[in-house]
């Protein structure tokens, strides 16, 4: 183990501790706290934990969350109608739909309902002119993940500009924003995916390499420049005792918490990187804590801009 | 010369066929052309060639376009009053500003005019709704340059998916668009710019080369691997004879046009790189018709889609 961990929790911590007067100073101009609304459709256990953190995170900086359930059965037109009814509703400046929508709604739906979001709410930034600006290089609401590691890399003191960086995936909530916000410090930038050719050549050339593939330990030591900064965005549950075997050295903690839970958590980065990389964040701890504490930031940004403060930013 | 020349010209032309019927339909339908209408303010003696060239190639296909000038004195309120006239007058399909602003209106001003074209006349692409769009996969009006270099490569034969494509260049209105544009159709995207370390090494990696920098004859045959398909955006008028005597080899037929007019028209690409690039887009007569061309399929397709009537795309 040589890399240096980049510590996603602290980071998230201390992004936190500076929300806090922000949304104390809009309570008290406002009247009211930041307002976030949080739509969820039917049962899905990790959706469950997810949304649970972000209303828990969401209080502790002194914003209130609602939860607004729907059932499993919901049609795509209810989704709509809440989230209407949440862009008219002057006590929430963010509204976030927990993906994934179930899969009766068919694959569009969950672009159809971003795209009814009232943008100057759309705290996730995935509406398409928030897409645009961010394009641009102008947003005031990027998507929170790729948002969180720029700021994470920022405050670790990791050089972007001039660096080279990759990034495997090509998603619209991960891959293409992660690439704009690094071209916009300036980073030459490579986009992967699974159409790549002789993808290790591509990302061992990279200074920073980022991993959002959503496969389980996909990014191997070979993948890797000695000493480069590679960055985790996975977050896959891994239950096969096999797999997990295979992943963790005898004697690893890891091994501990899979046989305590049934389960572990594994990043898109295979745990054998951190023997090649120069810095590593890890799973869990590493980006998961920025993207709910850069959603609050957009929910606190949102309510300052809705009312037309936007000083303190 | 061993490079294949890319006819963006003939390539151009074919696409301006394939609107003609497309622009008679509409005009039976609709009681009236497609119409186009183009803003130009003050005088710049490129911008007078680009928007005669615009309107003789929109009357050609059958669109109708109706110039608007303004004085070079004119303000941003003054330019921006003529786009929201446009906005509302139901006879204009797509509205088109021509860049360069005067400079005296300040640096942000021809995004302020982009912003507040309707989207659904917004020709160029500049919108920050349709560069989500673009970014997100499904732009129904996207920048006319990089769509004119993907329709170029697609009707030359030239291979997109799996290969890495090279941007130099990352401005809003190509760069940036053009690396989106390549990521759709499944190729390897990098973006350099200006602040890119070691750019040769970057660039000799690319199977498609794109230059979009602005600087003459900035990309030489060693920024080149032998074989590469590379597209020259640039358009850069030269007017120093000694620039011109160490660009072209002695008896080149660019030597006597300059000896004629006083100037030559160079790309962002050395002419030598036609000795070690496979297919290369001439400057002038690559990417320019190109340009136009797409400009007119977008007014086209701005006007079926307002009337509703998108089948034919």
């Amino acid at each position: 183990m040589s890399a240096r961990l980049l510590d996603g929790a602290r980071v998230a911590a201390s992004i936190r501790e500076q929300l806090r007067p922000r949304a104390e100073v809009f309570a008290a101009r406002a009247g009211r706290p930041p307002g976030l609304g949080i739509v969820l459709v039917g049962t899905h256990a990790a959706s469950e934990i997810y949304v649970r953190n972000k209303l828990k995170a969401a209080s502790d900086v002194g914003c209130r969350a609602e939860l607004f359930r729907l059932p499993e059965r919901a049609t795509l037109a209810d989704v709509l109608d809440t989230v209407r009814r949440l862009n008219i509703d002057e006590a929430f400046d963010g509204i976030l739909v927990q993906d994934p929508l179930p899969s009766a709604m068919g694959s569009g739906a969950s672009q159809a309902v971003f795209d009814v979001i009232d943008p100057a709410k759309d705290v996730d930034g995935f509406t398409p002119i928030n897409a645009g600006l961010l394009s641009q290089g102008r947003s005031v609401l990027a998507p929170c993940t790729p948002s969180g590691v720029i700021a994470l890399l920022q405050r670790e003191g990791i050089a972007m500009s001039g660096s080279h960086a990759v990034v495997i995936g090509r998603s619209d909530i991960v891959g293409k924003p992660m690439a704009m916000l690094l071209l916009h410090q300036h980073a030459t930038v490579t986009i992967c995916h699974s159409r790549t050719r002789d993808l290790p050549a591509l990302t061992r050339q990279a200074d920073i390499l980022v991993a959002a593939v959503g496969r389980t330990a996909f990014v191997r030591p070979e993948h890797v420049k000695p000493g480069a900064t590679v960055v985790d965005v996975g977050i896959n549950r891994v239950t096969d005792s096999g797999e997990v075997a295979a992943l963790f050295p005898e004697g690893s903690p890891r091994l501990a918490d899979f046989a305590r839970r049934g389960s572990v958590v594994v990043g898109d980065v295979h745990p054998a990187v951190a023997e090649v990389a120069g810095a590593l964040t890890p799973v869990p701890g590493g980006v998961g804590p920025l993207t709910i504490a850069l959603l609050l930031q957009n929910t606190v940004t949102a309510a300052e801009a809705r009312a037309g403060w936007s000083a303190s930013r």
